[in-house]
């Protein structure tokens, strides 16, 4: 595979690469290096599962491969279904040199990851995104979870894989509304951190909508390297890291409020990320050019830009006051002082929030 | 505290220190150096809340209390009641900085300490153990899991806490079995690694089985001291470590096949001991007089010296496989080759266990 295909993320000795490229799960060839035992588990869904299960198992006959198949969507994402994991692992005597494999979108490779770190207190894992989010988010950071009916990714763990697999060729079986939900996370790079990268996407947006190999394939390694260079700084997101949240906690709310069954995760997170760049404009922060910059990107991804109107500010309040990047009681928010350049910060006028979630743009 | 009474676990910039000491838990003076934020979870069971749970509380009242009193037993150590520790933070808005406080013995230790290590992937955590058990074993290591249906601790985490506060007056409110039980660990470290330690034990048995304060807090301080030289050479227990586990390949099977209900722990690794001991001499390895030894000693702590005779050879060998300690589909046990030695092996003849697990000594 050619090299620049491949990207470290550097994390001292639990550094792993990402190897992004087209056509990467014809063979076993790109796992066997980061198989130690005999024993594979492969965790997947309804949805993926016809598409590549059968030819991945297929080339891995050479070991003892069991798997998985669970039902799709983020409302599984819980300790019941985590539990299917074990059950399954305990069934077929899975030891501690067995190694899991997430193959799915962002969900499987979060419950997958939490499983292999919890598992016998952790056992090797290999991530196999096949949604555009999962090979731009989940892919990098390590952070593995399970939602709790109180809070989004309330219980889990820092937990890195051996290695990531993005294979872009997955993306030709993506569904339109899902391409575009990965986009916002995309998008979330140029805005806190590359404002090139923004630029790139204004005029590059339509070739990734049209799912033209070349552009995403940039896109992907634009948006790994970005995530890994902020985790790298912060593995354990203690400070820089939380930019990455970027709309998250205005997203989450929006999640939680519909129970993660309406919108997608990255549809949350593009209507949250525009209610963010609004608040820094209320707060004096960013020209509303700027604003304007990022909500007409997000439009022509066809993303949401604002909650639904049904929330009202003091369901979106309540549900803000949960969300675990509040700290001490102090409600924290990732904003914008400009395009490329995200701050976190408790230090913001709380009439303003309330305005903004009282306000229909 | 006179500085005597306190061991640094050495490991790296997880380093924590264990105080033990009688009355500790009269202020919270050994608390406070170790909470960070504003907010507790004391974490208990039925049996220690009435005992404890009040004044430790009342001590703490400057900051944000929030209690949980869990049923006593192993049998509870389920991800079930896991659920309702997390419950209880949600309920109570618990942040990142939160502290969880352990008030109990092994199982509300190795519960809450998961619980710490994956609620908002991992917030901080100090172990109050009130028994003799926990204060020897589960207090240092970091090892912290729930058991699954088909096997003891298989989900889990490696973990570990702010400060250990072992307080030796907790041990005069102990039921007498428990306090046996927790002896028989103590009797483990001499068994491994210390056999200076273990002729102490033959002449000071009679002292800790009769509750001396003094006797008890050389005991529980010698045996913290080898469990951390141990633990320090190997975190993670990829090698060294697994010494620790003798008898509990034995022993958990026992506990399994009770569903965790009749003996407790250290009354099913003290019947493990032997049989390891005694597998020891069919192998040649060691002196039946050193197997004698080692049943007077445990024997004096009044403890079963050997499987329940309704176990099958054949029920045995099959919860055994399921161990976690079985690699790659070899059976590895810890034996010993002399008091005071202990090696990991897979490499014993294999016929010799069953006829061991056939024999009702």
């Amino acid at each position: 595979m050619d090299a620049a295909n491949q990207l470290i993320v550097e994390l001292g000795d639990r550094s792993y690469p990402i190897h992004i490229g087209e056509g990467l799960l014809q063979t076993s060839d790109v796992f066997v290096p980061y198989i130690q035992g005999e024993q594979i588990l492969i965790v997947t869904n309804e949805t993926v599962a016809p598409l590549y299960l059968g030819s991945i198992e297929k080339s891995l006959s050479r070991y003892q491969v069991d798997t998985l198949v669970l039902p799709d969507g983020e409302r599984y994402k819980t300790l019941q279904y985590l539990n299917k994991i074990y059950d399954r692992l305990l069934e077929k005597r899975h030891n501690r040199s067995t190694t899991l494999i997430a193959l799915g979108g962002g969900v499987i490779g979060d419950m997958t990851g939490f499983a292999a770190a919890t598992y016998q207190r952790g056992v090797n894992f290999i991530q196999v995104p096949t949604t555009l989010l999962a090979q731009v988010d989940s892919s990098v950071g390590g952070k593995t979870a399970v939602n709790h009916p109180q809070g989004k990714n309330m219980i889990g763990a820092f937990y890195q894989p051996e290695c990531v697999i993005a294979d872009t060729a997955t993306l030709k079986t993506l569904p339109e509304r899902e391409l575009h939900a990965g986009l916002a996370e995309v998008v979330k790079y140029g805005l806190i951190a590359d404002e090139d990268f923004f630029c790139w996407l204004e005029t590059n947006v339509e070739q990734l909508m049209g799912k033209c190999p070349d552009s995403l394939a940039v896109a992907i390694m634009r948006s790994c390297e970005n995530k890994a260079r902020i985790v790298s700084q912060d593995e354990r997101e203690t400070g820089i890291r939380a930019i990455l949240n970027l709309g998250h906690t205005f997203g989450h709310a929006i999640e939680t409020a519909q129970s993660y069954t309406d919108w997608l995760h990255g549809e949350a997170i593009a209507a949250g990320m525009v209610m963010a760049a609004e608040l820094s404009r209320l707060l004096g922060w960013l020209p509303s050019d700027d604003v304007l910059r990022a909500r007409e990107l997000l439009g022509r991804c066809q993303l949401p830009l604002w909650a639904p109107p049904t929330m009202s500010a003091d369901r979106f309040l309540d549900l803000m006051a949960v969300d675990k990047k509040v700290m001490d009681g102090s409600l924290r928010l990732v904003l914008l002082k400009a395009i490329g350049q995200a701050i976190v910060t408790s230090e913001f006028d709380h009439q303003l929030l309330g305005e903004l979630l009282k306000s229909r743009l």
